[in-house]
Formats: C-alpha cells, structure tokens, sequence
C-alpha cells in the first residue's frame, strides 16, 4: 500500500459541492490501495476575505494576529472535507499545522519550515484513517501560530510528502498541468507531459502562476516528484521530475510571461566599484524585489542601470533612488511601467547556442523593440513594450513549434 | 491593578464597527489602571453559519470536527480585536482555548473544563500586554480540540477569572443587565441593580436569556461576582452576587417566561415504586432534557404524569412514552404544544409563605387555568396555555410592584 499526498487548492474546495466532488475523489483513491494525506487550502477566496476584514477593522497588522486570523481558513476546509469523507464511510481526521507537527521559525505570515514532526499523522494512518492537513500553516518553536506565506499550501504539501517518504506528491488545482504558452494567449498550448524542476523553477520565476517558486525548489530540495494535475476532470496533468527533457525532444518547453513588473533605469551612473552594490543595498533595505538587472557598457567612465522591479514596489524604488542620486553622483531616474517580459525556457538550450538568435531574429522580424535581455542556462527573458507582450508570446509559440 | 476579565458576545463584536467600539472600550479600561483578560465569542452569527455551511456539506457531522470547524469563529474575532488594539497603540496578545491552556475533557460539541493552565495568558499580563482568549474553546487531555457547548464564552470567562484569581468578570452583551421581566412584554420592567447566584440560576433555568445556566452555576461554585453590562451603552449593569438580596427588598425579585417547551402526559400510571423510574430512565437514555415533573394524587390505585420537555424533543419523548406503556401498564399518552410557563423568582419567598397564593389569585382573576405547577425555595413556576403567557407576564409584574 503506497502513500500518496494530495493537495487541493482553494478553487478545487471553493463550495460544498466542490468539497464532496474532492471527497468523492480522495475515497476513490483509498479504495485503490493508497494510504492518504490529503492537504487543503482555504476555500475559495476565503484568506482574500479575511485579510480585507482585517483591513476594515485596522490600519495596523500585527503579523502574529494576522496568522491567527487566516488560520481561520483552513480549519474550516479541512473540517468540511472530513465530514463529507465521513459521510461516505472512509474515517478521516483534520489536522492543524501544530498538530501535524509542522515546525517553522517565527517569521509571521512568511514562515519557513525548519522541521516535520508528522507523529499524528503517522498514527492516523497506521490506524486507517485518512490525514487531512491544513496548508499553509505552520507553528514556530515558540508556539506560535506561523503562516508560510502565498503558495504555502504546495508547500506543506511537498514538505509532508518528503518527510512521511511519499514517492511522490498531486498538487490538484483549477488548470489541468503546466503548459508550453499561457492558453488563454496561445488557445494551441500543449501540456507538458513532464518538464524538469530546472526548467519548472524558471517557468514559475518567469510567470507561469500554476506552482509557487518556493515549493518547486523545496521538492526539488527533497527529491520529490510532483504531479500537477485538475481537479475538475481528474485527467493525468504534468510531472515534475528529477530528469532531464530526453534530447531528442523539442530544445524549447514552454513561454512564459509577466505583466506584473515596472522598469526603473538610473541613468548616467560613474562606472566604478561599489556602485551599484549601495544602489541595490538601500533597495533591499526597503524590501524591495528587484528580479532582473541590466548595465549597459560603459561610456566616458558612465553606464545606464536598469532593473525591473513589481509594480507594487515601484513608489518605493523611486524613492530609494533618487534619493540616492547625490551619494552615487548619477544624473536622474526614470521609469517604465508600460512593460512586460516574455521568456523561453528549456533545458536543451544549454547545448543549443542559436535559440537566442533566433528568438531575437523573431521578435524583430515582427517590429517588437527589446529593451532589456538577461539569461540563464535554460532561460532567456526579454523585457518589451507591454502592447506586444501577447504577439511575442504567440509568435515565439510558433516559431518554436510548442503547439 | 487590580486583575478584570471582560467577556464580549457574538453581538458585541459583530462588524468591523463593533470589534473598534469594543477596543475602545479595552483601551480606557486599561488606561484606568486595570490588567485585562478579554474572552470573545465568535462574530455575530457566525457559528450558524458554520453549522449551515457544515449541513451543507454533509447529512454526517463527526463531533471531532465539527468543533474543528467552529473553533474557526473566535479565532477570526480574537485576531481583529488584537489588531484594533493595535491601531490604539495597545499592546495585545490573541490565545487560542489550547494556548490559553483550557483544558476539557473529551467529550466533542459540549466538553467540561477540567482544569485551567494560563501560563501563556499570566506571561502576556506580565509583560503588560492585554491577553484575548477565544471563548467557547478548549483542548482534551488527549490534546484535541474541543468546544463548550452554547454559551460557552460565558463559562470561558468565568472559568479564567477563577483560575487568575480576578476579583470579577464582566459579561458584556447586547441588553444592559438582568431585568425583573422580559422588557419585550413588560415595558416598565426594571433592570436589577444586584441579584444573588439562586436567583439567577432560576432566573436562567426558567427562560432568562441573558447568561447560560452552566456559566452562573460555574460563578457560584468558584465565588466569582458577575457583572452583566451592555457593550452598546457601557453603562453599569445587574451584580450577580453571592450575597442575598436584602430583607427589605421586594420578596419578587423577577418574572420570567419560556414558551419553548411542549407538555406530555402518561395517563392512568399504576402507582406503584419504579414505574416513575423506568419512565424517566428511558427517556434519559435517549438524551431527552426533562424539565418540570408533576405527578398527581392516585385515585384507585392508577396517577396521571405529566412533565415538560423542549419542543424539539417531544417527538422522541412521545416514541419512548408510548412504547413504555405496556411494560409500565398505563393507558395512553397525551401531548400539549400550546403551553407556556411562569415563574416568579425571590430569595425573599424562603420567608413569605403568601406568594404561592397571591400568584394563584392574580392569575385565577384573570381567568387564566394553571395545568402544572413547581415550586423550589425561590421560585414558583406556572404552566398555562400559551396564548395566555404575555398576559400573565405582564399581571404579575404589576401585582408585586417589580416596575
């Protein structure tokens, strides 16, 4: 009898018919054999809920109230999923993140989990029953409540599997797997039978919204294969695995895009040591996200540095910057926000040196300016203008040949 | 400083608007020197809700989890009144019933406190902070969660001001005290400025809804003096004390009326020792809540039983009466929904003997025909028809001068 850990994310649990199609589901697969943990999200849009009740009581959030607050979420799903599993005959039993043993440190509504103590999931396994764990949620060595922050839940997920030694983890959600484009751009995306967790880090860094970043790297950490799939056909969806694409397949796996970010370029930057290291200290002071960065070739001892940021963060980019502009002696700030960044990813690029030629050739051929590149050993990103970001991803799909 | 716990109900902190009223109200308790313990109940209807949600979902609600699921409630109110508290600048800190370390026995939906840590909430008052403690919660022995039953948060608070050693609790609610009848029937009804502990459990056993019989029985048992006050007008409310109302009073202390109980009668009973026994037994056995018993004067060997139950037990009372009859040998079982009952309550009645009559007369010049009556050392109670009630309420109040 094999274990297997499922999660379900708030859509897949959004209302009480949703509740007993995933019991129905989580009975179905017991009766297959399988021991089960079964992970729930809160429903629906309940956590959004929560926290714009909060924002209706106070301006200020204590981290600690906040994570008491959203715990809310889970306990509810998870109590309902075990009562309609009731229903249908299979014993289950709900289990908050303390008393899954879920162990982080005390970093308030973006928690990291240090350690997996499980022995009451364990039991209710050995006595038969099924483990219903809520995501997302965590206790921190001093007892407090400890939430993991957005995607927590496929975190938990993956964490649970990795320390009760499940061969492999289902994350069930509103979308049928990973695919090569964002259909609702490219209505010919292909799903991915399976991509590499390589590949599936940039594809999530890049835009692809179905997994959270951290949980990719935790599985890939912890050597445990995912399983995306829907929860609304039950179809086979897209693994996520130690291995590599084969080589004969397609050097390209999918296109990714972001709309979310902004542009800031500080222009007219002295060229010398240090630099950049205080602009990019102060910005991480402030907390700010900065994703790519970009410095011209120098001119007359100058440079340009731009960098993209969210948008969300761009007030406070401003802000850090210019007023830095004294201390670092450049001449002004200016921003974009009208931007967006397409990328390519695919694990047989690193021994295909013409994929960036070509895609430039691509975009240009269709009159799209670049305005920023950066690359890793399996990714290209372009940052263009925000109007063309749906043609080039569309034409890269294309020219790519990932229908 | 001097210790206070305050609890607040679903009503008090029902919207946003209410939970900041309330940390108002926090606030200038503390600024008057008090340390604070804080119980809140779960946002106006919000435990409902859960139960409805809960139905929902499934016809087979697992008592484990149905207090999983409802312990979700005071979480959701306890975080926002630490965040509004917060915006005032008062430092706070929300305790879950187990972090609060309310333990109970096992018994899911309607669990007993069994003993009172409070490590965490001394910890908290220690380090000058206001502790707010979920009510209604707790956690077993065997470290599951549990909840109190209706009226709960009341035992809650009372229960901490025990263990802390407060001096007093305060029970804010959306009426401003205990009243000498309900204000809804009795306009000029008078709100009680001091009422002893016997008075107020027949005053909650006979239809006063203000406070739950179990958390006055818990306040008597451990001397804590209760005050019940409005958190809509803050002003001083009804003392529940051990003291005894003073002999000058009126001997009436209140009238009080329950119109939720239905009536059965088993005709014809041989009067014989055991087969009032089994009678009772069985419908004990059945979880079925009886309230008044009457039996009457035997005449050639056979009696009539007549006792109350509430409406929603008088279909399974009726099952089990009737299918006693041949094992008791009695004729047959009636039934009576149209009936409603009053008290009047008085710790001065213990030295009165006329209030029994003066109530008989009262009523029997209104025309008005009593089917049962019980009496205890401090209260009388009437069963009439139910049409009659608010009359009756209202003629009794006037005959012992309670406006």
């Amino acid at each position: 009898m094999a274990l297997l850990v499922q999660k379900y994310g708030g859509t897949s649990v959004a209302d009480p018919d949703r509740v007993r199609a995933v019991a129905d589901h989580v009975a179905r697969t017991r009766r297959q054999g399988h021991e089960l943990v079964v992970v729930v999200s809160a429903m629906g849009r309940t956590t959004d809920e929560l926290i714009r009740l909060a924002n209706d009581v106070s301006k200020v959030l204590p981290g600690r109230e906040l994570d008491m607050l959203l715990t809310a979420g889970e306990r509810i799903s998870m109590a309902l999923l075990c009562m309609a599993l009731a229903e249908l005959g299979v014993p289950a039993s709900s289990f908050t993140g303390s008393q899954a043993g879920i162990v982080t440190d005390g970093t308030h509504t973006r928690a990291k989990i240090v350690e997996i103590h499980g022995d009451r999931v364990r039991s209710a396994l050995a006595a038969g029953r099924v483990a219903v764990v809520a995501g997302f949620q965590g206790v921190s060595t001093e007892r407090e409540v400890t939430t993991l922050g957005r995607g927590g839940s496929d975190t938990t997920a993956v964490a649970l599997a990795a320390a009760l030694g499940a061969p492999s983890c289902e994350i069930y959600t509103d979308v049928s797997g990973v695919f090569s484009a964002d259909p609702r751009l490219v209505p010919d995306a292909r799903r991915l039978k399976q991509v590499s967790f390589d590949e599936m880090l940039e594809i999530a860094a890049t835009g692809g919204r179905v997994l959270a970043l951290r949980s990719v790297e935790f599985a890939r950490r912890h050597h445990v294969p995912l399983h995306v799939r829907s929860s609304f056909t039950w179809e086979p969806g897209t693994w996520i695995t130690e291995e590599e694409t084969p080589v004969e397949q397609a050097i390209v796996t999918a296109v990714t895009h972001d709309t979310s970010e902004a542009k800031v370029t500080v222009a007219r930057v002295p060229d010398e040591p240090g630099i950049a290291a205080r602009l990019f200290r102060g910005l991480a002071d402030r907390a700010v996200n900065v994703d790519m960065i970009v410095q011209n070739v120098s001119s007359h001892g100058l440079t340009d540095i731009s960098f993209t940021v969210p948008r969300a963060d761009l007030d406070v980019s401003l802000e850090v910057s210019r007023g830095m502009l004294p201390a670092i002696g450049a001449a002004e700030v200016s921003c974009d926000t009208e931007v967006g960044r397409v990328s390519l990813i695919g694990a047989g690029m690193k021994s295909s040196p013409g994929v960036t030629a070509a895609m430039f050739e691509t975009l240009s051929a269709a009159g799209i300016n670049i305005e920023m590149i950066s690359t890793s050993s399996i990714r290209i990103s372009c940052v263009i203008n925000v109007d063309h970001v749906e043609a080039a991803v569309q034409l890269l799909h294309t020219a790519f040949e990932l229908s």
